[in-house]
């Protein structure tokens, strides 16, 4: 007998039809004598249908009063998969964040996990019932419903996987599993069977639509087997687990891209000690993550030219920050460039294997693709080329880390 | 200053603009100095919606289940109505059955309300917050959450009225208040300013449609005064009152009608004592309300022929459970008759003035209507006659009692 925590995505239950669908799968489960508690998101549509009135209703709206009304999403799917289940004979009965309950801070509309009663989940399940857990929501110290955020159904079940001790935490989603890399660009892209948790946490840059970041940091760092796999299919998915679990002695395990930053180079900026700092730290006052960096050799002596990346959506306000630095911090020019895309190559064999970085950089010279920034850590090689080039420089990858499927 | 309790149905807060345009009837109750708490109904659509995916994926469903889900609907207008307020620069928070608490007891799907803890609302209006309440829902001591029935926002809006000593409840609706009669029938139908309790009861035929039956009879209990207003105007609707709040002296209120009886006569019965017992025992055994009996004088002095009402939508089943007494109690035939409207005369004035029932006999008669039965009560008397005649018969009673609007 296991202990399973199945968490259903949006798209997973998006109608009646599929929320009977993924009602089958938690049957599976119980037929096979495991202890099954399901966490489920809103239906597909419902949170941007719920937040549109709230934004139209007051732009500038509350977020305590924003938490209560798109909480009512996951509340309306947990019920009719309680329903679902007793119409496939299987116990089962709802839970709401409040009822259980899930405590959080009252950080409003993106709210963390502070702590799990379990107390009723187990008497549910030393009862052979199934619980059904409405996703995304919990219960701030004021007793006001909070949200995690979005994606956070997926925090919500990993943080109940981990405080029931869970065997494995299933997540449901409209794709079967982690690929090499996304299949939609190179044909050749193979589901992994396995895949650790920090190359998970690299991939987040296609992983991010599968399975939301915090969530996998989460998973890591208590140790929880999470398995992404499809609703709409009885294949088993990937399992994102810890290193030495996996047993294939694969180097890379996948090509991730981004095509969400943004390049800005300073030039001519005063090549003294603390410039760096005079630089970054306005970013950081403004929230701004800056991503990759690299400072040019300075010719003169006397200036050098500072390239690094922000997110798109950072760009015109980074840039306005820079401008208002233009007095203190002296430089010649501001030069911004979205037309770039950061491709990085990922596997925690890395630690073990020289050579991954240098196969990059030959791979993609034999293609004429120009780097212009490249960032490494222990397990990932990322490089910033032109965005036009992007889909060569993932095959070119793909095929040169040996990850295309066979013919 | 007053208290006043403000509830929105569905048509009064079906989209955006309309929760913006009930937000500003709560504004101007606020200005005015006062303290207000408001009560919400689901978007309209929205609970049918909900039952009806509840309805798609277990027609069978836990009640339970089915009051986490639709419950969901009223959470969501509670939230919107906060942050129009908000817009409006009016504090205001949303308050769910749980929160409050409003205790109910555990007949899931149409619970009653026990008791309603109005403290945290108490501080709410203290600070001069509007305090917006989830209509429809309150906690079980299960700590589940339950429903009270269709059209239990009234319920809730009178319940909360009536603990917190409200000066006036009103009910916003899409009708600009009572009338005489049903004015889609009667042209000359007039708007009522004010009208009895027990005349309300009464005119439920046409004002359930307006307003909910249970939550009249719980407004008289508590001397609630209620009123039935328009959100789309500013208008003042019809106060519903004690009678002696009331100084127009009309005999006659309103003429109300119900097409939803259907008439069934039980022929040659054995007339002996006991028999009525033994045809209307088992009906109420199965829950099926019988309205108005009349026993036909038995000629032969051994039968006679029985006649009521029942719902139309009983019909069937008080067929089938009559036909099991047929050995029992001994009958001939079954006549049903579903043709059958009823009309009924109302007026608190009737217990000090005599000839109401003739001036309806009379005015009938006058119009070769045929009245098939009579039943009369303190305040009413209703008479059933065939469908075809309603609204001649509506028309002329509403003349006659010289409820018609001046040209």
């Amino acid at each position: 007998m296991a202990r399973i925590v199945q968490k259903f995505g949006g798209t997973s239950v998006a109608d009646v039809d599929r929320i009977k669908n993924a009602a089958r799968h938690v049957k599976r489960e119980v037929d096979a004598g495991n202890e099954v508690v399901v966490v489920v998101s809103a239906m597909a549509g419902t949170t941007n249908q719920l937040v549109g009135w709230v934004r139209a209703i007051n732009p500038l709206h509350a977020t305590t009063e924003y938490d209560a009304v798109v909480a009512s999403g996951e509340q309306v799917t947990a019920g009719l998969m309680a329903l679902a289940l007793h119409d496939l004979g299987v116990e089962a009965r709802s839970w709401l964040g409040w009822q259980i309950p899930i405590h959080t801070d009252d950080v409003h509309g993106k709210a963390a996990i502070e702590s799990i009663e379990t107390a009723k989940i187990e008497h549910d399940l030393a009862k052979k019932r199934v619980a059904v857990v409405s996703g995304f929501q919990g219960m701030a110290p004021s007793g006001r419903i909070t949200t995690l955020g979005r994606g956070g159904s997926d925090t919500s079940a990993v943080a109940l996987a981990a405080e029931l001790k869970a065997d494995r935490c299933d997540i449901f989603t409209d794709v079967d599993g982690i690929y090499t890399t996304d299949p939609r660009i190179v044909a050749k892209a193979q589901k992994l069977d396995r895949i650790a948790f920090e190359e998970m946490l690299e991939m987040a840059s296609q992983g991010a639509r599968v399975l939301e970041t915090r969530s996998v940091a989460m998973a890591m760092n208590n140790r929880v087997r999470l398995q992404v796999l499809s609703s709409f299919s009885n294949a088993p998915g990937t399992l994102v687990t810890d290193e030495d679990e996996i047993v294939e002695n694969r180097v890379v395990s996948g090509i991730a891209y981004s095509r969400d930053e943004a390049k800005i180079t300073v030039e001519r900026v005063a090549d003294r000690p603390g410039v760096a700092a005079a630089l970054f730290g306005p970013l950081a006052d403004n929230a701004i993550n800056v991503d990759m960096i690299v400072q040019n050799v300075s010719a003169d002596g006397a200036t050098t030219d500072m390239t690094f990346t922000v997110g798109k959506a950072d760009l015109d306000r980074t840039l306005q920050v820079l401008e208002g630095l233009r007095g203190t911090v002296g430089f010649k020019a501001l030069k911004p460039d979205s037309g770039v895309v950061k491709v990085s190559v990922i596997g925690a064999g890395m630690r073990t294997h020289a050579g991954v970085a240098q196969l990059m950089f030959k791979t993609l010279a034999e293609r004429g693709i120009n780097i212009q920034v490249i960032s490494t850590s222990e397990i990932k090689v990322s490089v910033l080329i032109a965005a036009d080039y992007a889909e060569l420089a993932l095959r070119a990858l793909h095929t040169a880390y040996g990850l295309d499927a066979a013919e």
